[in-house]
């Protein structure tokens, strides 16, 4: 099969063997696959990952491992990333997504969906419902990842909010916590992707427009740079929160003391519930089409991370 | 009067100007003043700070800037060290001390107590009771910083909690947060401070000697130091918090990626609330004799400073 591969920071296109599941697992036909700012990171580094890049897809179970997969054979899932083993601290405390033995889709000791096949555990799978696309399917995961925060931060209705960034993600952040009724300000630098928050009816700001003493009670940083972080704490008030969302290679240099002095709290979010994200999509509460700049098929993969990589670039979903 | 100045990192014993109370304001008599961790940092150049030093004090009241003061007269008192403004948005929402406009005694833009007197307003004072020592009362800023914690997070009696520093700071949040209940163990490096705590019941183990796999819910970041950062990371498990407490001057080097890949919290952590560290102390429910290391005259500061420097001390008091 054709898939995408990372080695050493450079992609390749290569011949793959089919992977075969085990019987825990089943073996999944990916039909569309997303690009995430992730990948781009991982192909700069992060994380050393090597092999088949890709954890956003939606796509047809093909074959199963053992009769225990027997009933989702044709059904069409997307599938949670983390890989777990149900036996450790985390998985017993139902805190699955932090299993100190997992493998992750496409990032960590696993290969991904950037290929005609993947394959996942049964456990991980959650079936697509019929009126929602593939390109809107393909978006469960970065939305679960913006529903995360929900997860660990209570935003009320009279909560000033920030999110920082109008990439994809900082795209669907702002509708999901927009939707506490809370008083949301998405902050970017792209004057064309704020247009398209301000038609879902968001407030939004350009970076360099905002006022010096504008400040939030939380930030959630979804540029996805070493830069963010800056910003955010310079739009936090004393005693308020800066949500971390951006992965990337390098280290920040950070004034910790001016931390404790403002006592301000950061909260690192990653991973989150597919269920509800798949309930928004169900219910249409969630603008999608308007996240994607371009679809390429998989023979064209190089060109389309080339395109992922353009600042003025949504999200670009791949066509396996 | 005499007071210790400290200007451009060199502390000086200099006669000065008693200072003369606003209308708002009282002029107390110090009886008694310790040296905190913060002032050897500030010493250090932390906030840049130039004047007299102190900020953990015991006095008596002798005057007042206008007849609102009267009842204070020969009160003895200890007093909250955030001067505020009242008005801004931080004292009308109870985040006085966080007030944008604040001074500081003896570290920000305002002279401390290591002198025969300071000014204070009227509002920052609380009335020592009558069996809580000049010792004991001289505790009463840190133990309220202790205290803090306990407004910022819920800890409960099956929580894992670590307290990494056994100075004095260290010594006096682990008692505060033994109170909940919760799983504690004081981490440490010195034998004999950490002897102390286990004389008082309290869990202690020294840091070289912690089993690598050994991890906690919440880590207090006691150390005062740029490295205690990494080691509070080391022992906490994904999802967990790092309290810090520790101010220096230094940045520090820090991987984002990886606290939102574990989805750690940081909450920054400075002053706390006197009125319950004033009844911790009126209903003996903290010891504190253990945490006294030796008592200067004033005369003597310079030398109480550097015994304050020295790894084997822990609280250093100052007779004025």
């Amino acid at each position: 099969m054709k898939a995408l591969l990372l080695r050493n920071s450079i992609l390749y296109i290569k011949d793959y063997a089919r992977p075969v599941p085990n019987p825990d697992e089943v073996l999944i036909k990916v039909l569309m696959a997303g690009i995430c700012n992730t990948d781009l990171a991982l192909k700069n580094g992060y994380m050393d990952f090597q092999g088949i890049l890709g954890h956003e897809f939606v796509g047809i179970v093909e074959e199963c491992g053992s009769n225990k997969g027997e009933k989702w054979i044709g059904k069409r899932v997307v599938g949670e990333i983390n890989c777990v083993c149900g036996k450790c601290e985390y998985c017993l405390n139902g805190l699955e997504r932090h299993c100190s033995n997992r493998t992750v889709l496409g990032i960590l000791n696993r290969d991904g969906a950037f290929a005609k096949y993947l394959t996942l555990p049964i456990r991980n799978l959650h079936i697509v419902p019929d009126n929602v696309s593939d390109e809107e399917a393909v978006f469960t995961e970065p939305l679960a990842a913006a529903l995360e925060i929900l997860e660990q931060i209570h935003i009320m209705p009279n909560t000033k909010v920030v999110v920082l960034g109008d990439g994809k993600l900082g795209l669907l952040v702002a509708q999901v916590l927009a939707k506490t009724g809370c008083e949301l300000l998405l902050v970017g630098k792209h004057i064309s992707k704020l247009k398209i928050a301000t038609q879902w009816g968001l407030h939004t700001n350009l970076a360099s427009l905002l006022e010096e003493s504008f400040y939030a009670d939380i930030v959630v940083d979804c540029t996805g740079s070493r830069r963010g972080f800056a910003i955010a704490r310079s739009l936090v008030h004393p005693r308020g929160t800066i949500i971390i969302k951006s992965t990337f290679k390098d280290l920040v240099q950070m004034d910790l003391s001016s931390l404790v002095v403002d006592e301000i709290t950061l909260i690192g979010s990653r991973c989150g519930p597919f269920a509800p994200a798949l309930t928004f999509l169900q219910q249409k509460q969630i603008f999608i089409k308007e996240l994607i700049t371009q679809i390429y098929p998989l023979e064209n993969i190089l060109d389309a991370f080339h395109k992922a990589e353009m600042s003025s670039s949504l999200k670009i979903l791949v066509k396996i």
